[in-house]
């Protein structure tokens, strides 16, 4: 048996291999390579001694369940944890709109299966997140991009879309957005465009997906937690599936995160999920818990905010001193990431190679373009890396575009002169 | 936004909620009663001791990677320690073949969507697992089921049925089998029988998938290693996609699972994940790499045989003791289940009722079939109850079975006398 593409199936025949696993991957095979490129939290702040102490005295061996299979739905506790952590962002649910999930990215992929036929198109972001693209694609869904303004999503242009989408025949299947601190644009949506798109889609009659993992990670400087209000607060007609997780402000290594939608979809989503993985690890469940009750969650989040405000910052300064104004993005107000905009002309995907030979590595903004279109963009992680490794990354990105525009320069006077 | 149904996919439309999780599900709501349903491992028998170590040292701080998002393909020394733990069982495998899943359910629904289109045949034993059969059907896959004998699926029937899903012009996706005790069955296919489906395979060539949750566990006193050697072992020319997990002999809250396969599967296999959940819980794949490395799974398999096996002697003891003969089942060499067969003319469906009501429930046989059939037939899971919990729950059952027989000869003699 050689021919293995023949037993593909269509779906798989189309999927494609994630950028930012490729470009993370790269980084973990060089130790000295500065890696801007997976959106990774900072393991240093994460709440070890905590982790420690939970995970021993919940191993002791006097509760089974905390091992074996347990519920799809979540479990319970963390569940009812669920509904009060919602509540503090102005979200109502019961337990029967919420499900656990296996990072937020099994809340895409369960939000692809159940909602997305074959050739259906899914609005998204221009740009968008690169792991919801896989997930939507997977599904074969047609990805219809809609540019975003400075305070997000474009309405007129998400109108003219929606209406000619469907004059030409196509089911829109929803409308994804990341309204807090995107990514990879670190874009946040105005309430007052909030409230707008809310009323847009009842006109319309779209369902939208709210994807928020960075809300509870707005930089004090620039931002308050009022900005960050979800739609799902003002979902009066139940027409919002809400995505959050704890892998920011926890530790991704858990895998824990969850969905809020209207009951029915939430029992859809169950059934779907019964199916993908059974239930979400108990440990990890109970660990994410036990924190919770401690209090521990909350507590933390104002040093983190500090924390990540800082890396951005470092970021920023180390841009402005190597590159003055070659390089510009929009100020992130909150999340993990910078999206660099390089001087016109350089392509961030020829950038790359003199990067990495640099021993510096991002993502390439065609990543996040579900157009294909290759650009002078790029998203930059402060996340994880120290101040001195952003620093010296940046060193290292300076150098290598510098290299890059002398190279077009003197390919430029090649051209002239031959 | 109240009419849900018309934002489902079709693929939604069909999903079916599992009838094992729904018993599972009951267990959980009343403590007293004694419930067969789920294939649970026995909590008493995890290495709580070694759990609680590993633990406490990985979550010490000093090694970030532990909390933190991994490669798709699996914790690499994990990935390694497969190759070993394989080679175990006299397969010979590289990592470039090897993916960790969370869980074996993942496995299922990876294998469905990078195999099946819709309308494609998935042949299966009948009855098979449930499981498999929402993540095959969920991917749209017309499951057609195979009888099986004292030892295992029936060759000329396989045969005779892919040659006339061919001639109606059906693709055959792959044929799923669960040789080492099969779920719901316990049977075994013999290592002659496995040679010829190997070799008919190939003459036909049919991708095959085998799954082997339960190989390691065999009962020493009607069964040996040898007669449990995976197919994949065999599998000269790469046409087996082997799956296996660490649920049953490690624990299953930690979801890691892991498959075998051709290289260019496992590629696909990898991009498919990516999309499904990134990568398994970091923890949970370092705790059992260490659990590994210290020699303490293998080490704890004889006595988990042994306990397992004991758990298997007193539920046959209890159904004889009970019911006499009026109650067979094939004797499970290995595994977790008992598959019992009810008195002619008894419907477990209908008993299932009844059996609830006296405190007992399991999961009747109809879920096994993927042709739909009701039947006197029961899967019983004698691996998670106490010895006393197995007595009292078949002391339960033979009394909701005399009611059910009551019931049934009075309606017997009304509809006579009537």
């Amino acid at each position: 048996m050689t021919r293995y593409d023949t037993l593909f199936s269509r779906a798989a025949a189309t999927m494609q291999e994630s950028a930012i696993r490729k470009m993370g991957a790269l980084g973990l095979k060089s130790a000295d390579l500065v890696s801007f490129a997976p959106g990774f939290p900072a393991p240093d702040v994460f709440a070890w001694g905590e982790f420690q102490d939970i995970a021993r005295s919940l191993l002791d061996g006097s509760d089974g369940t905390v091992l074996q299979y347990g519920p799809t739905r979540g479990y319970r506790p963390l569940v009812e944890a669920l509904v009060d952590i919602l509540a503090g962002r102005h979200i109502r649910v019961a337990p029967e709109d919420l499900i656990v999930t296996t990072g937020s990215q099994q809340a895409l992929d369960l939000t692809a299966r159940i909602f997305i036929n074959p050739g259906d198109a899914v609005l998204v972001e221009l740009p968008t997140y690169t792991g919801a693209i896989s997930a939507f694609r997977n599904a074969q869904a047609q990805l219809v991009g809609v540019r975003q303004d400075g305070d997000g999503i474009d309405l007129d242009e998400l109108d003219r879309i929606v209406v000619g989408e469907r004059a030409a025949g196509t089911r829109i299947a929803f409308l994804y957005v990341v309204p807090n601190f995107q990514n990879p644009t670190g874009l946040l949506i105005s309430l007052d465009k909030r409230r707008r798109l809310l009323e847009w889609a009842a006109r319309r009659d779209v369902l939208l997906v709210e994807d928020d993992p960075y809300g509870a990670l707005h930089f004090d400087d620039v931002a308050d937690a009022a900005e960050t209000r979800p739609m799902k607060a003002d979902d009066g007609d139940g027409r919002v599936v809400y995505l959050s997780s704890f892998s920011k402000t926890v530790a991704p290594g858990f895998r824990v995160a969850w969905m809020a939608a209207p009951a029915p979809i939430a029992a859809k989503l169950e059934v779907a999920k019964q199916a993908a993985d059974l239930c979400t690890g108990a440990l990890d469940q109970r660990i994410v818990h036990e924190l919770w009750k401690r209090g521990a969650i909350d507590a933390r989040l104002p040093a983190l905010r500090a924390y990540y405000q800082e890396k951005r910052r470092v970021m920023e300064e180390a841009f402005r001193r190597e590159l003055g104004t070659d390089v510009t993005w929009p100020a992130p107000k909150g999340g993990f990431f910078l999206w660099a905009s390089f001087p016109a002309g350089v392509s961030t995907d020829a950038l790359l190679t003199r990067a990495i030979a640099h021993g510096v590595v991002y993502v390439a903004g065609s990543a996040f373009f579900v157009d294909g279109r290759s650009s002078n963009l790029a998203r930059l992680s402060f996340s994880a890396p120290s101040a001195d490794r952003i620093r010296e990354g940046i060193r290292r990105l300076a150098a290598a575009l510098r290299a890059e525009l002398a190279c077009s320069v003197r390919l430029q006077a090649d051209l002239t002169s031959g």
